[in-house]
């Protein structure tokens, strides 16, 4: 999933917009703070700009949305996010991380925290740009339909003249396709210079990144443009944006797997997460769901209707239909989880099968141990989880309830419908079960009397 | 979902046709009865002249199918069907609602019971020509491939001029794309006394509703046309006509959830019914499906693999993955259903927790109670449901059984694999299993045993 | 799903090509064995080839993956299979199968393991190009993008006049759309005498099928074309070429089955086997999945998220939500089988019920028996497997274990929690379970203690 660059020739740092106030999205959750493919968009800009080498990382943070900024310094550190209070535009979010660069030599980039699909491999180009002595370098993509879009007048070899807002455009301009993402790399000092210089004399009264462009060739700077797919650069600011976004990034990884030797009948029905780890030679069937954390290996097989989270799968392993691995489980090589069955925190090991309506919490399942029917790790006493751990080889009854702390040897068995509340030794039968008494007849009386009840009300 | 208008300037009625026989179908539901979204066709015509505001509501059946006029009934009460036998037409079919709208003065609109997308919206432009002065009103839309279709030959202004049928079209009248949709309105006395004029001199030998126009023009009347979607006025068939539908209405409300505010990474995925309602803020991970009848409240995380049906969800709670909460199922605030857990007519407090593998059925779950994984309300004894009570803050062992009537008082607490036969008080511990036995040796004896026997066969 | 054709008019032979590396698939598992709807590709082609009334069927396999032989083999009987090693072209493997086919008169159509979608009915119109006087027939496909296709130079009446491979193509022959699929019938003793004559003397050293086109004009001999839709002739070379190709059969297969009046309101969303046979009148819901062996009757209802595999459904049973139906599930007319109920080798009853958290494995289940959430047939020993027999019209409590083999009577009931261990007689009671204790305010004091402990810590 990363394209970690090599480290850069000329040092970088990276700018990312996250201010916005992302309205549109109707939601209590600050925009940049939703997830895509299980991880916070703001995340995924801070992987493109730690994918890319950036060796300073400075996140602008609205006054609106203080979870964000708490978000970026719990991954990057204090130090790592500016405020911008109130907010008056682009140039002017770049600039509340001026001071906070004002040490720094070397590239800035400025990307945005709404746009989760800019990846390192998109924006690299820029840095390519700058290499080959443009002063100032933006990322720009053919819209199939530019309406709406900033529109990059280009020269030769992509020398950008100007960005033409939309509703500057004459007809003429309205018919170019290539349009200014937003992103945009320059050295640290000839950014800031120039933004020292952007005017807010517009109908919004807003500073504009974009007015870099044009302040860079009139002081006789170059200006270039470098070209991504328009999926790339999309920003996202409405759930169905972010729906958008979610289904060009499964679209891909699910390619890329297949690419790498995964089998998956139906691709479309199979949900990942961003850093999903699954080897060739594994088969997800359809209705599959991947949560955050997981590595599946060679040979496993993902049955149908099972949902993944924080696990490890070892290879030839059997998971499913139906199974719930949560973080903390560790699966065994050919061992089998099968249909409503739970797995928390608990290492299971090689050949051993729980393939029925169990909840395995905290512990851990011996070697080829077979776990019966309907079997529940009862590990929680209402304040304290509690460990259960099951021996090499050991046989636990249908629908017994292992009543933690509890430890069943190995090579025991414990009896069918059993509470199991002390050690088991090795090798030992346990049971904790009633007798089996009859009242012959009952049942058909019983019948009989609920019935006559019944036809003595109708 | 609905889209009812405020009371209409002149009286309204509703024809609805819903006669065919639905052959194509190959069902033994009849066809108008097959459901979009969770609720029937006719059901969904029936809302639509009811979101317009007609006081008068005839749906004309056939003789072959009784169990449609069964199902008005129910919802409109007796004297809203009249039954059309034998069927001769669609102009034959309006004409058995006449005596049942003699004494009705205003407008009457004809729909279909088998086009469950021509909503009260789609239908409202035909009112508005009626009001500006039209004698007939008639509901068309531009095709994407009019071959088939009636074409709608048009002056300016929308004047309808005639209907022209494919069979009798020529090659000019062939390009035409308006196409006409059978949906019609016009004051009853106007309707019903150009009616009686249809003639079925024809091949088929029926009275065809769209000769209204043609006579209506031939009487010095005037005819106009108002426009829907095309997808709107679609009627349904064939079984794959039925899937097609339902995709265009289950796309159409995702992005209306999505425009409020739902958060769906994978909006394809969840499939919503007609009365489905969801508040902004809410998340809805991958696979879920909604029944009729549920409600869900700001914040709250339907997780996936989920199903609900005729329940409600409370602000900020947890359902899922794999939750199945039925009829009668009121989860409280932050309160979690987990995984392989079935709610039926319980009410479970807020903050309490049911999250492995229960059947909680009949009954209440207190404020910040804890179910243990693999707890059965026992509610049936073949004969009658009883109801099983947990209090506040109680805590029930895991794979207990509680059998109903029965309750657990406020902060009591039951031993793991208990069955719970009679009340607990509040704050007692109630215990109900064997005690543990141990047989030392015996799992390796009968091991070995077992080997040896199988060694002997093999 | 089989497009069986009457007894062909001469003795018809299929040589299947089955030696590719599959090195694209990147997967440990031989490319022709891996399964599209549940089914092998090399059983798919061999289904085409019966399907086609080939009486003798050889199958082309490389040295590098022994399982394919032996696959074919266990299906069609020694001396099936021949060994092309090393590979040296298309040409060259139809030459391995000459003397399996040496005493066989009549015609021989060569087809291709990994192109499942070629059906009998896509290749059958060779055998009439045969019948209708020419003596080599090739299956075209009209291409998309013919780009890289070897492109069929027609005459009149689809006359091939040769086959020109992408590489030697003029500006004008790369504008044909006519593309070669490799499919290709003769008269044996015309094949094989044509094939002899093929040379290597090409930049890859291969010998191509190809070549015997221009051969076979060479000697006067008359090639003539059919075609087949691009979709049913791709072969599969790469895991999203598999995907592919399951989307376009799984598409096929659904809209056939809502042609015969199955209702699915999300089609796209079932997923289907090679051999489903489901009813007309029966209902799948959204989110279901059918291994290979299922069949369901008229009537039936499949709920969202069920899984069947070598399942039988009676009419009018109700399956799921959530139903896990395992090979030998019978499950008998107006059955219910509900959530998280998991059914093995059990024959369940007309109208018995077992509608959550079970597992019902081995055995059998009588008429209108009611099956308690959460009971589980302990079936299971470690070493041998055990039946469970549960009489007609019995009553089976919740959180029961049934601890095989055992039988519990016609009419009898066994109590909520129990362990039945011993048969139960018709219409007797069974309990066995313990008594309930209490110890009063023992809960409320232990929490006490525990939140001290908590306080202190803190």
């Amino acid at each position: 999933m990363t394209d970690l660059v090599s480290k850069p020739a000329r040092p970088r740092a990276a700018v990312i917009l996250a201010a916005g106030q992302g309205t549109r999205m109707k939601s209590p959750t600050p925009k940049v703070l939703h997830k895509l493919a299980g991880r916070t968009l703001t995340d995924h800009a801070i992987d493109a700009a730690q994918n890319l080498g950036c060796e300073r990382i400075v996140v602008v943070v609205g006054a609106h949305s203080p979870q964000v900024g708490e978000s970026v310094r719990k991954r990057l550190g204090a130090g790592s996010t500016v405020i911008q209070d109130p907010p008056m535009g682009t140039g002017h979010a770049v600039l509340a991380a001026k001071d906070a660069l004002a040490d720094f030599e070397g590239d800035v980039v400025v990307t945005y925290a709404d746009c989760p699909l800019t990846t390192a491999g998109v924006i690299a180009p820029l840095f390519q740009v700058l290499a080959e002595g443009a002063d100032v370098a933006v990322l720009g993509f053919e819209a199939a339909d530019p309406t709406g879009y900033g529109r990059l007048v280009l020269g030769p070899d992509n020398l950008l003249l100007s960005i033409v807002e939309e509703k500057e455009a004459d007809a003429a301009t309205k018919q170019v396709k290539a349009c200014n993402s937003g992103v945009m790399a320059a050295d640290r000092a000839t950014l800031f210079g120039i933004l020292a210089d952007v005017r807010n004399d517009n109908a919004k009264g807003e500073y504009y990144l974009t007015d870099v462009v044009g302040l860079a060739n009139g002081r006789g700077m170059t200006a270039r443009a470098a070209f991504a797919p328009e999926t790339s650069v999309q920003g996202v600011n409405a759930q169905a944006e972010l729906a958008a976004a979610e289904a060009v990034w499964q679209a891909a990884r699910r390619k890329a797997l297949m690419a790498e030797g995964v089998t998956m009948p139906a691709p479309d029905t199979v949900h990942l997460s961003w850093d999903t780890q699954i080897a060739g030679g594994v088969t997800i069937e359809p209705f599959v769901v991947f949560g955050p954390g997981v590595s599946v290996a060679s040979g496993a097989v993902i049955k149908a209707f099972s949902h993944l989270e924080g696990a490890v799968v070892g290879e030839g392993a059997l998971i499913g239909p139906y199974a719930r691995l949560r973080p903390g489980a560790e699966i065994g090589a050919e061992a089998h989880i099968g249909n409503f069955v739970e797995v928390k925190k608990v290492k299971v090991g090689a050949g051993a099968k729980a393939n029925h309506l169990s909840y395995l919490g905290d512990g851990s399942v011996g070697e080829k141990a077979n776990i019966g029917a309907g079997t529940i790790f009862c590990n929680y006493d209402g304040f304290d989880k509690f460990e259960t751990h099951v021996g090499k080889g050991a046989f636990i009854g249908s629908n017994s309830a292992l009543v933690a702390p509890v430890r069943v040897g190995d090579g025991a068995m414990t009896g069918s419908g059993s509470v199991i509340t002390k050690d088991v030794e090795d090798g030992a039968l346990a049971l904790g079960r009633a007798e089996q008494t009859v009242k012959a007849g009952w049942a058909a009386k019983f019948r009989a009397l609920k019935q006559a009840k019944k036809d003595n009300k109708a």
